[in-house]
């Protein structure tokens, strides 16, 4: 066999705030998200998605984010991400000081229309629209689009990669500065992860920096293995697993922070993570959230004894 | 990235019998462990650790191996093997009629003192009489020994590759004729597994013949893949990840075989395997030990739309 060559480091980019909020029935009070944003930035987390500028009657879970990115900006270091499925999301966004902005592009027709009402062509006439206004109003917003149900949908079953890849091609020559592939439904198997982040890569070279898995049939972190073997350096996680029960009770929503914090970890793949201060936080989120379910398996095993806990200087600036 | 070469086929051992039972307080009952064994060959299981020849007193839970294995080797195309801790069980085993029998051997000298009472060379003599056994009776059983802790021990903490490596050259100088690596307290990460197993390889060649992981820790199926990327082609695994609840409260033990079964048939690695079976037989299996911790992800979520169901000649003669 061909030994992998592993990065020194990985970037995980926290979305509970939004991908597991977003699923849940109640609203966590904008001061405890304050809190989770606190905390996951005192445990070295350096990326935060918190929240998205979506419509407040359609998800008023999510109805402060600019209020929430206002106060993320205050943390050295953050970067603040929000999601945004709509040109009026956009302009939102990019008057609320975030960093980046992601917009979801379904590779699946039904899920896409089941989404946001529109054709993943659609979709990509608006993703122009928002390019453009960017330039137009000269601002230095990071524009990443994420490809939703690009290895299978709950709707559609199959998704057919050529179609991902024209996707991918296109919000390419559109200028956009990132894309992600996203298991948006935990249909994805590791060989089929490292055939289309593959091919992705061959495209779009560093452009493509995100890996999205969801836990929901136990494959997420082989799912997330096989991108990190293909060259993928940048994961979006979710504390506690947050997101994905309503639809498949008892199934797992996003892949666990801690749990993708703690497999770089034991691979001296350098995260800047402080594993006790994230379970700590985790802790914390379960109390918040009493009754909802909350996944992960480090958080309840524990750190081994032969944990390495690497002294960065993040963790200890924190 | 070089994509790896993933095999044609891989086979999955279930020890959930042996390592499931063992740690629970209960007595599973004799016709209900037949059941289990029926079921398992029913749905496709072609290698079943059915029990252990330790004295009844120790553990009581496995009273029954003898009737076990005489039951299962009437089934077609079964391997039956079966746990021995020393010569004694070795010699029960060989009486048994078992088609093989698996030699633990600790890596870590502090769980095996606390595990069999005797140091790792002490093991290893007890090995060699085994062998020398085996050739005094003609016996034609295939002896494999699992070498536990290779990747970590909770007592001991980290364990020495070198020494594992010692060990295994050791057990393949007495003649064994398989030996496996054990994650037994699931404490291993894939770059490590990747390591081992390579170095085991490179020794053993095909004689290495088992992986066994655990998922206390949620990276269980990230180190199989691991593992299988080495070249590894055969793993434990247990039914509803039974096993390892008594030391860590909620934490999962054994890799759940049905999570394997799934991991591989959405890689298209054959297994012989038919989900829709082995996940009705979990199911019973929830209901005979109710009250217990079952584990795994692939029960709950059931299976994707878009899953492919293999016409095995296995799964339409069973």
């Amino acid at each position: 066999m061909t030994p992998p060559h592993w990065p020194a480091a990985v970037v995980i980019r926290e979305v509970g705030l939004r991908d597991g909020l977003q699923s849940l029935a109640r609203t966590l009070p904008t001061a405890r998200k304050i809190e989770w944003i606190e905390g996951a930035h005192a445990a070295g987390l350096r990326e935060i998605e918190v929240g998205s500028f979506v419509p407040p009657r359609l998800l008023p879970q999510l109805a402060d984010t600019a209020e929430l990115v206002a106060f993320a900006k205050t943390l050295p270091g953050l970067v603040v991400s929000v999601l945004v499925p709509n040109l009026k999301g956009a302009e939102r966004a990019m008057d609320s000081g975030a960093d980046g902005m992601l917009l979801p592009l379904s590779a699946s027709r039904a899920h896409s229309l089941a989404n946001l009402r529109k054709t993943p062509d659609e979709v990509l006439a608006e993703i122009e629209a928002m390019v453009q206004s960017r330039q137009a109003r000269g601002s230095g917003i990071r524009i990443e689009v994420g490809l939703s149900t690009a290895l299978g949908c709950t709707l559609q079953g199959r998704v057919d990669p050529e179609e991902v890849l024209r996707l991918l091609r296109a919000v390419l020559q559109l200028g956009v500065d990132r894309v992600g592939l996203a298991d948006t439904v935990g249909y994805a198997d590791p060989r089929q992860v490292m055939a289309l982040f593959g091919r992705a890569r061959a495209m779009a070279g560093d452009r493509l920096a995100c890996g999205h898995f969801h836990d929901t049939r136990g494959l997420g972190l082989a799912n997330l293995m096989a991108a990190l073997h293909s060259g993928e350096t940048r994961f979006d996680a979710s504390l506690g697993g947050l997101g994905g029960c309503p639809h498949a009770p008892g199934a797992s929503g996003n892949i666990a922070t801690e749990d993708v914090a703690y497999l770089m970890a034991s691979m001296a793949i350098a995260t800047g993570i402080d594993m006790d201060r994230l379970i700590a936080l985790r802790a914390r989120l379960a109390l918040w959230l009493e009754g909802e379910c909350l996944h992960g398996s480090i958080a309840r095993a524990g750190l081994p004894k032969t944990f390495h806990r690497p002294q960065s200087a993040e963790s200890l600036n924190a």
